[in-house]
């Protein structure tokens, strides 16, 4: 899917990082939420309130998932899922490209 | 007006000079078009295809607008307008958040 439709966007965007994590909430009609997002190169670490599943759409990063002693190397496309109220930590290579959904069970 | 409502967004990212400038577009029911972006801290110049309105939601940045030699600034919340083919400069002094919507006529 290229594009989300009949959906609302916020306008402000969220800014995190000094602005090398930023990203805009997209709300769907069905009351789910979706991010979308740009994290450019650094080292993150971020907290979960709920269960996100990450979709990268293009980018160069390793993940490091709660619980893991290995780091996940995604190039290109893929996904990764963090369970709630964890954390988690990135180390972005090239600049990512993410749609992150929050999933309400 | 703090959200789009019933427009469509399109999931991948615009990524201009190595991701420092991004954004995504929205889709309105009426045909048109606009961009949520961002802009850290540089220097960019950009040209238009058509009449764009930068309604910029927050940030520091100084703007050249064609023909003008004094350097417009703007700091929080502003506007400035690009006629249609033309070119235009920036110097982002801290991360931008803006709004680009493109007029058709």
């Amino acid at each position: 899917m290229s594009q989300f439709e009949n959906v609302a966007v916020v306008k402000k965007a969220n800014v995190y990082f000094e602005g090398k994590v930023t990203s805009r909430v997209v709300l769907f009609p069905d009351g789910t939420k979706k991010t979308l997002g740009i994290m450019l190169p650094g080292e993150y670490e971020f907290g979960t309130d709920c269960h996100e599943v990450m979709e990268i759409q293009g980018g160069d990063l390793l993940v490091l998932l709660p619980g893991e002693e290995e780091w996940l190397h995604i190039q290109g496309e893929g996904e990764f899922q963090v369970p709630a109220n964890t954390r988690f930590k990135l180390q972005v290579k090239q600049v990512t490209d993410y749609c992150c959904s929050y999933m309400t069970e």
